[in-house]
């Protein structure tokens, strides 16, 4: 394979500027950790859904949908700021209207690729560049394991579901809530669990745009935990948020609200449609990704204009419905096709891609595994970079599964191994081994293979190769009572990452004071 | 995408001389069918795991263990036909070796692609040129169902599968048998159930290499049931065998015999090394794939140098064992990366591409699915043209599963939907339509939509996407009831496909004949 896989280097300052004081403290007290794995880079070029004569087809399309129809932004400064852009507001409503030259001379001002930083350095995950970030499930209102059933979301569960994000090496982000804590309060929900994802695990994190407060406290959060100053949050992105536009064509308050304040703060904006063929979008899925790219463009444009080179990820979220219930399908042939095609169109205008691990099964039976693994070979294939709901998806997104989420972290591990580029040396290529064996030997005695056998291949913690009586005499378990059981022992296992305690009091102050002060508004 | 998928279109002499008067009678007579859908094929370029110069240097090492090491012919007939060729045969021993320019001379001569026959010429499949053709399980020594369990392979299950692979379109080809019809003696086995695959099903059919009189039987076999001359089955490949190598570097006599007689009568071997990385192959991936690969182009020149032409397919089946027990692994990242690498040496020599689809599960299970569809990921972006145990294969091929049969064809039904080109053009980018439903709208009702609905997206066959609620009130069933039901089904409206009654009485009386003069040696 080809293409160097590296350990992701800043490509800004050097390192030794880019740390304030309780960063370098923190990272030397860390404990020795075992040699983490480098991050997943794809060793190949993407795969192309279609022509460059066929894309060039849909960039057109989503120009004139911009032009002709334009979109409704539900926001009075939105609204004037693309207005002094050059967009076409009607004065009368909502609506916005792009020429095309004002949407295409935003294209390139957002970077191809930037680091997102972590609370702990050695957890920063490269956006772009052919780097992969696995996300964790987000954002589901309910949440299930096998023996307790499906419930809603609670912080009990959540708070469990990011202790077993920081414990599976293969999940690098926590990418929003894991579940819904519903048992907070909404206007102070936000500061609990940032406060838990910000202490329970040190990886980098989501912040919900719910609103200017919500947004805005999670990106001082964000900046707390990192015990930096505002001025070195600018320069480094520290948190991202997942902005999904209200297809067809419309982008709401809260949502436009988290797309301004994170741009002013030049930190990471995902800007995902909700482009449902069939539902939210035409059902055509040329149709469906033309309808995407524009909303997505959209927004480029609104970030783009708040502060030139913000960093923005392209996301693809573009499903079909089953069109006997109008239900949501997730890991479709469609699916697969659109996660291909949004690729393309990130790379046309040099944005990090975003796509998702997603399903639609209600139990962790085999429909939940190919349907998973469809939607990641999409996925994969296409170039995604950020890739949202990796682990715990379940029901399209109406339940978050512990078990699942062991299961899709051992899937991530197999996927990121794949991508590790063979290597093809002397070495490897074994002429000696095959010297030393011969026609009608065994390896398994030989010397290059005692070499190397304990660490030759991925070891899964699922997979279950016992041959089948040993299996049967062991209860013929299944994944599932595999994932059950291993999700319970991860979480006894789990241990708190190390925190500066002053950074952990400042959080907590931070939070207390916002809770004083009445949290969030709750009717947005 | 930018391949146009098309009917397979014979490249040789006009359809008019293609077919006898049987043939054509036969295909008169034909029942109108429901339009099928063309065969899958891939629409990008297939996806490379490494470079130029290092797939150069496994050529190079394949060439230097062949040149070396050399391997062992077990067929005095093969020794002779290599030394004719120059090949180097030890006189005291069985070994062979082969001078590097010897191997390349073959390199070229067989087709690039070609048209596999069935008896019933809708059912045709291209091999090569992008095409993929799917094939059933094949050879595994036990079988089961839900409901009966896990037993040994017989007829009546043998049987049942055959009907089962007639009945799903996904399955293009009934690859070997789908189980071993182990209660049929030995002797007399492969004339009972090639009649059954050639009257059961219409689709191209597989003959086992088991010593000379059975290759030689099933190749007759293949020419009656087809009602064409020998010139003409010489022109046209109706049957395939699968030609796997004792690894390490070594081919076993009734293989050999395969490789002969396939050869002379123009018939497809599919050369297939048996080559688990840290077992019969070097632990390292590289090294099992240049051993596979030294292995394949053996088993080429011995196939090239018998009828320079002879259709010739480079399989790939490079997996690892579990180091822990030394159990086969299969759908793992390893089994990927081979899969990808194998595709880039087929096609660096011309070759049609074989792979698989397996998977280690011992039920069907997340597991059973997540290696399967990793193992198709890896197939398909490999460029395999020619996918074995493409359904109903579980256990590293210790047995066949009904139920997994069913739930992989409608996996295979997915994957040929992903590789049907997306269209892009004005009807599709349905500009008009989201004129009509504007910001805010909904899709489902606008004229777009409804005149598309009923056949735009693919309709599996076991995806439950109820909600919750409705699917716990009907049970919570998993894939594996809907599957268990499904086949149940299948089965009881299984229909017999046409045959020309002269057709079936000739095939009859070949096989009474056959018995009656002892069938097959049974000391191979």
């Amino acid at each position: 394979m080809t293409i160097e896989t590296a350990i992701p280097q800043e490509t800004g300052a050097p390192a030794g500027e880019r740390r304030g004081r309780r960063g370098r403290e923190e990272r030397a007290r860390a404990a020795p950790q075992a040699a983490r794995k480098p991050q997943p880079r794809l060793p190949f070029a993407p795969v192309a859904a279609v022509s460059a004569d066929e894309l060039e087809a849909i960039h057109q399309a989503s120009l004139t949908v911009l032009e002709e129809i334009g979109m409704d932004f539900l926001h009075v400064e939105a609204r004037a700021i693309l207005k002094e852009a050059g967009a076409d507001v009607d004065p009368d409503s909502e609506r916005v209207r792009f020429d095309r030259g004002l949407v295409e001379s935003v294209i390139g001002r957002a970077p191809t690729s930037f680091r997102l930083h972590a609370r702990n350095p050695d957890r920063d995950m490269m956006l772009g560049d052919g780097y992969v970030a696995f996300g964790s499930v987000a954002s589901t209102p309910n949440v299930a394991d096998r023996q307790g059933g499906r419930r809603p979301g609670n912080r009990a569960d959540f708070q469990n579901l990011v202790r077993l994000c920081q414990s599976l090496d293969a999940i690098h982000i926590v990418a929003g809530y894991p579940t819904e804590p519903a048992d907070l309060h909404a206007s102070i929900r936000h500061l609990d669990a940032l406060y838990d994802m910000l202490t329970l695990t040190d990886k980098p994190i989501h912040a919900y745009a719910l609103g200017r407060e919500r947004i805005v406290d999670g990106i001082e959060m964000a900046r707390i935990a990192r015990g930096i100053s505002r001025d070195q949050l600018e320069r480094e992105p520290s948190v991202f948020t997942i902005i999904n536009s209200s297809s067809p064509l419309r982008l709401d308050a809260p949502m436009l609200e988290g797309v301004i304040q994170m741009a002013r703060a030049n930190q990471v904006t995902v800007l995902t449609p909700f482009t449902l063929a069939g539902a939210m979008a035409p059902v055509t899925i040329a149709g469906a990704v033309a309808q995407q790219n524009a909303e997505a463009l959209a927004g480029l444009v609104l970030a783009q204009t708040v502060r030139p080179g913000a960093p923005f990820v392209y996301g693809g979220f573009t499903s079909n419905v089953d069109m006997k219930s109008g239900a949501p399908a997730f890991g479709t042939p469609e699916y697969m096709k659109s996660a291909l095609l949004g690729g393309q169109l990130a790379r046309r205008y040099g944005l990090p891609y975003r796509s998702s691990n997603a399903c639609a099964a209600n139990t962790l039976d085999a429909q939940a595994a190919y349907e998973s693994v469809f939607s990641l070979w999409g996925a994969i294939m296409g170039g995604a970079n950020l890739l949202m709901h990796g682990a715990g998806w379940m029901e399209g997104g109406l339940h978050a599964s512990f078990e699942k989420m062991v299961l899709d972290a051992d899937m991530l591990g197999m996927v990121a191994e794949f991508l590790t580029p063979l290597v093809v040396d002397a070495d490897s290529l074994a002429l000696d081994a095959m010297r030393e064996v011969g026609p009608g030997g065994h390896f398994f005695g030989c010397a290059h293979t005692q070499a190397r056998y304990r660490t030759a291949f991925f070891a899964p913690m699922i997979s279950d190769w016992r041959n089948y009586e040993t299996w049967r005499e062991a209860g013929s378990p299944t994944a599932y009572d595999t994932a059950e059981r291993l999700y319970r022992d991860k979480l006894a296992a789990y241990a708190e990452p190390a925190i500066d305690p002053a950074v952990a009091e400042e959080l907590a102050a931070f939070v207390a004071r916002r809770k004083a002060e009445g949290g969030a508004p709750t009717d947005f």
